[in-house]
């Protein structure tokens, strides 16, 4: 048992308390974990896009009654202390907080097919706890919200025991934060959800170079691809997507006169593509990724998360004649049951984590790494929360 | 050998000369088989929807330039004779006309993963035999078009031998005809697209209860779906949806205030379907139809023919929360190689046919078939073609 267990732990945190206006960092309480809870003093925690979209506001499930909020969602930490009636994690756990948490007992968890617990999804979508309430107080004694099930900009978090994945406690835990979220989900997308197989030689499109495309790229070269053609709008990516092991670059803004990305792709391929990955948020490459997909088979998967009320659309015919159209949450993980052995993967050498890590920033300039991520040349920034 | 083979026969046929006119009953030329073809002598022709569509002049595929041509794709006979190299078929054979043949060579049929077999897709398409020339001539000698790779309102056609399923002969082909289009798709997406597993207690719902909807429901029923939610905007679809096995029937307009379909099935079935199936061709019932589906798993099938044009949309949140949308042509069925099957199944009492056979005519009466097509209670008119 910690000296610190069943009482209040007072640390830093940066608050959100205004939209689109820097975090505020302050001294908060931390209250102790309440049954099925686990207390977790956060260690990193890198920056996705997913925060930039909520801290600005365009989030519209996140609006002024969820303030204020205490951001981060892709942190890994040690176990400080657990409530009533936990099992599976200890104190001293090294463990990654899951926005998709994975209680083995609902619905979702026990169809077998598909990473989506139902538990705890309707107090974390309020920013709270199962039971109602946030474990969060700012000075003056007012609760601060939960996000995404995590919040891990605070230096000690409470999660749903159903929200943490145990991992090898040699693991890393600055580097494998990246599990949380962007890694996860692009390599777990090309494992779980297309299921490319290492003996098709397949052929894929990746559309949009950030850490979930990358991830696509890696997942791909795992799984023998024969060809993947990775596309970005900002021509920098071309050297970060070869380093993947991307076999080809384009720039669809500039093809020739009367070529497409669709058309370009389906020659490139001969007929169209086996599988293709949103990983833009756009809904016109959403289309284009789908139609550039083979006749027959070809299989297209959303991962990008598109601006609210933008909608999809195709003509039905590309579906009839045998394209697929699919998405993807997670890249279909089960957290507590998988997420160990990306990490194990990862400690083999067999996936790649420290390349998508463009820098480190100490707590303190938390901010700031909220600023790079728009420079259009940061794959993954690493906030250290006790630097 | 037969003594017509390698001359000229002349029969009946069912010619349209003009979009939206009545079909005109002619005596026609139908040249001998070359190679890698085979004349069928047509016994029994039934009538579907896409006939009806590309003889109104909706179908934007057939235009003024197509005409003349000689309708009809759900059709069965008896090989009159052979063309050289013909391998697997031979004079006397009972067999089905396939719009969607199987080459076994090219690279959608050896790909093992769509039955889109692209042998003789660029000919067909265009009214033609592999060879680019057709084998029907009018009394003043000009060529009269194929259709879909059948014409089987001719007494006699020449097909490609890619195009014909050779069946048992003890099977009656006034009946099996009917596995040459509507119930071969409906019951093939159950099992080749959806692939619904019998032990699943699947939930099912499906739009649009013609001869497709119903063999989707005799496939649901032959795979052991819990429940089964029949669609349509016409009240007397009930019955027949329910003697085919349909748990529950709806008619969307009648719903009560404040609900929707997607609403109703997803609060029928407690969260939403694990499958559903379009069987209707209008957009925003394939909308509904994917929208009603359970998240994390459920399937949606398209199946019906949207008119020209038309789009289907939704959010892409739909899909990155684990629905898929697929679609299917003629079910996904490989017809020489899995047609032979449907027909012993139905030979043993597994799957239905005879129920789906509202009426006989005799091929004099074949532009009476096409009006009852439209009465709303015709599921499938059978022509008699030498009556
Ligand atoms: N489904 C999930 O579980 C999940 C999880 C994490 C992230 N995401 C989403 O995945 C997407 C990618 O995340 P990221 O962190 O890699 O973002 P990122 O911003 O780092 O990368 C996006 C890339 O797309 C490129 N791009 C933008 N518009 C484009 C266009 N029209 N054509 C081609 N490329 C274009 C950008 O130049 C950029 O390189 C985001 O939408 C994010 O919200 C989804
Ligand atoms: N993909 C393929 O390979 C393939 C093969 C054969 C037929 N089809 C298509 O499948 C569809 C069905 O064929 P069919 O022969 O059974 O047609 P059909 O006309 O006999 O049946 C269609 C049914 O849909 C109902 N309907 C129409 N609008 C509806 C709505 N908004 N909501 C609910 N029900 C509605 C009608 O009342 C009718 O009962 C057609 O579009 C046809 O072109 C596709
Ligand atoms: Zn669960
Ligand atoms: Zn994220
Ligand atoms: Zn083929
Ligand atoms: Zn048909």
């Amino acid at each position: 048992m910690s000296d610190t267990a069943g009482k209040s732990i007072f640390c830093k945190a940066a608050v959100l308390r205004q939209f689109n206006k820097p975090l505020s960092l302050e001294e908060i309480e931390v209250l102790p974990p309440k049954a099925h809870e686990v207390r977790v003093k956060v260690l990193a925690n890198a920056m996705c896009h997913t925060d930039y979209y909520s801290w600005s506001g365009a989030d519209s499930e996140l609006n002024d009654d969820g303030l204020p909020v205490i951001l981060g969602h892709e942190c890994s930490g040690v176990v400080e202390s657990i409530g009533e009636g936990v099992e599976g994690v200890k104190v001293g756990d090294h463990v990654i907080a899951l926005y998709t948490a994975e209680c083995r007992e609902c619905k979702f968890c026990k169809s077998g097919k598909t990473n989506l617990c139902g538990s705890v999804r309707a107090t974390q979508g309020k920013g709270l706890m199962p039971d109602g309430t946030t474990r969060f107080r700012s000075k003056d004694g007012k609760p601060i919200y939960h996000f995404m099930g995590c919040s891990g900009f605070s230096q000690y978090t409470v999660l749903a025991d159903v929200s943490v994945a145990v991992i090898d406690p040699k693991a890393p835990l600055d580097k494998v934060c990246l599990l949380g979220c962007g890694v996860t989900t692009g390599t777990g997308s090309v494992f779980n959800v297309a299921q490319v197989d290492e003996n098709e030689e397949a052929q894929a499109a990746v559309f949009g170079i950030g850490a979930v495309g990358l991830a696509v790229i890696d997942g791909l070269k795992i799984r023998k691809a024969k060809k993947i053609i990775a596309i970005d709008i900002n021509d920098g990516k071309e050297e970060w997507a070869k380093k993947w092991g991307a076999t080809d670059f384009i720039n669809p803004t500039k093809l020739k006169e009367g070529e497409t990305i669709v058309s370009k792709l389906i020659e490139m391929t001969d007929g169209g593509c086996d599988y293709t990955f949103d990983c833009t948020g756009n809904v016109k490459v959403m289309r284009d990724a789908l139609e550039a997909c083979h006749k027959g088979w070809g299989t297209s998967v959303i991962i990008g998360v598109a601006s609210a009320g933008k909608e999809i659309a195709t003509r039905p015919f590309q579906l009839v004649t045998g394209r697929v159209w699919k998405g993807s949450a997670f890249g279909g993980v089960k957290g507590r049951t998988q997420l160990p052995g990306f990490v194990d993967d990862y400690m083999k050498g067999e996936l790649k984590l420290d390349e998508y890590i463009t820098g480190y920033k100490s707590f303190d300039k938390v901010n700031e790494a909220f600023d790079d991520l728009h420079s259009g040349n940061v794959i993954r920034t690493v906030v250290n929360m006790w630097e």
